[in-house]
Order: C-alpha cells, then sequence, then structure tokens
C-alpha cells in the first residue's frame, strides 16, 4: 500500500478502522481445514501483539480485558496469516489451533449448529469439556 | 434443539440474538473454496429472506435498507448452508458467488490484503470493475 512507509513501523495498525470502543471484528479461520471457527473483536493492542507474537490475542468484551486466547483452555490459536478487508473494519486470523478446540463449548467450532427445515441442529461434538461462560 | 417446537415456524428466528440496532453480524464463505468472502450485517427479514430464496440478503448500514447482494452488481450468492455460532450472534452463510466476486471492489473476497513484514499487501487481482461506495 502506496501510503505505508518503512519509517511508519506500525503504520499498518494505522489502517485498521477501530470503532468508536476502539475495537475490530476479528474472525478465526483454520488455516487447514478453512473452517471458520469463531467471530471475536480486538482491540488496537490485541491486534499487535497477534501479529509479534504469532498468537491470536482478543478483546474480551464480558471481562473488559486483553483476551490472549488458551490462556485458560489451553487452546491457543497459532496465527499463519493476518488479514483485512475492503473497509478496514474486519481482520481475518488464520489460525492452528491448539487441541482442535476453539469454542468455549468445547466444540472445534462456534458455528456448530447448521439450519434444517426451520431447527438448528446441533452437528459439531465436543471434544473438551466446556469453559464456563463465553468469553467473547 | 430440545426448545425448538415444529409449531413455532420461525423458532429458529427467535433463537438468533439481534443486538440493540436489530442486527446480527454474518459471515459469508464460499462453500467451495472455503475462502472467507465478507462480514456484513443480517436484521431479522434479511435472514428470514436468505433462508426462504436460498440468495444472501444483508442489511446495508449505509443505505440502511435490506441490501439483496447482487441487485446492482449481479454478483448474487447463493446459499447452500446456513449456520448459527455458540452465542447465537453471528451467523455463517456457505455461498456459491455469482461470477467469482464478492467484493464491491471486483474482488473476489473482501480479504484481499495481507500483511506481510509490516505491510498490507493486496493479493487479489480486480475480475471486474469496483461497484462505488461500500454498500455495507
Amino acid at each position: 500500500m502506496g501510503a505505508t512507509t518503512a519509517a511508519t513501523a506500525s503504520g499498518w495498525l494505522d489502517q485498521i478502522r477501530f470503532d468508536d470502543r476502539g475495537l475490530v471484528t476479528v474472525v478465526a479461520q483454520d488455516a487447514g481445514s478453512g473452517r471458520v471457527l469463531m467471530v471475536a473483536w480486538a482491540d488496537r493492542e490485541a491486534v499487535a501483539e497477534t501479529v509479534a507474537t504469532k498468537r491470536a490475542v482478543y478483546w474480551s468484551r464480558s471481562r473488559k480485558r486483553i483476551w490472549r486466547k488458551g490462556e485458560e483452555s489451553g487452546h491457543f490459536q497459532a496465527v499463519s496469516e493476518v488479514r483485512l478487508d475492503c473497509d478496514g473494519d474486519v481482520v481475518l486470523y488464520r489460525v492452528r489451533p491448539e487441541g482442535g478446540v476453539a469454542c468455549h463449548t468445547g466444540r472445534e467450532s462456534c458455528f456448530y449448529r447448521r439450519l434444517e427445515d426451520g431447527q438448528w441442529v446441533v452437528t459439531d461434538k465436543m471434544l473438551d469439556s466446556p469453559e464456563g461462560p463465553s468469553p467473547r
């Protein structure tokens, strides 16, 4: 991007459009299977730490603090790629989830319900015990 | 889902947690390649019409109205699957994008920028002419 110069080390962060809460929507996708795992939020610090550590970091709205994914569950997410959408207000993390679990319910993906004939049908088994309240 | 009975035809809609604007976040994913194409919003009517017509419908915040994807661009999205996340506030549309374009910039995906060495690098060619302002 032409406007980014080498001199502004965090110029790429300035190109993200954080909302009035200072947050950006993040989609986490499994880099292997391509499955969409979860949608959460991140503040500037969380995105910066994600890129620096190559581990997914979010902002927990329920806990009102930085949320290093896996800090309690052990289900870290190794981040192989970060993408930004056209409007600059959604970030995509491509990840490899440790333990194969992304959802706080103990399932691979948060999108474990599929609409079938007017009913949400659970398609995923629990691979681990639930974590308790959603940390999002 | 035990709480849904056959008698409540739109019980599945009641299980979606629309926010105080009446909107839910929607992720559209290519059902073939698995690529994440775009993130937008939908109101209750948009989700209902998506399911009824099997074509992706959103809510345009900039236009403040229902947004039938492709109504102007021709880039409709045939919806093969709808999923709901654990907290009930994000919906996933699995789609086949007509013309292979989802982004208003004329690219396959809105996530056409990848972070490389502190710069957002454009990875996608324009496959069609841009639509003008983002309809999101």
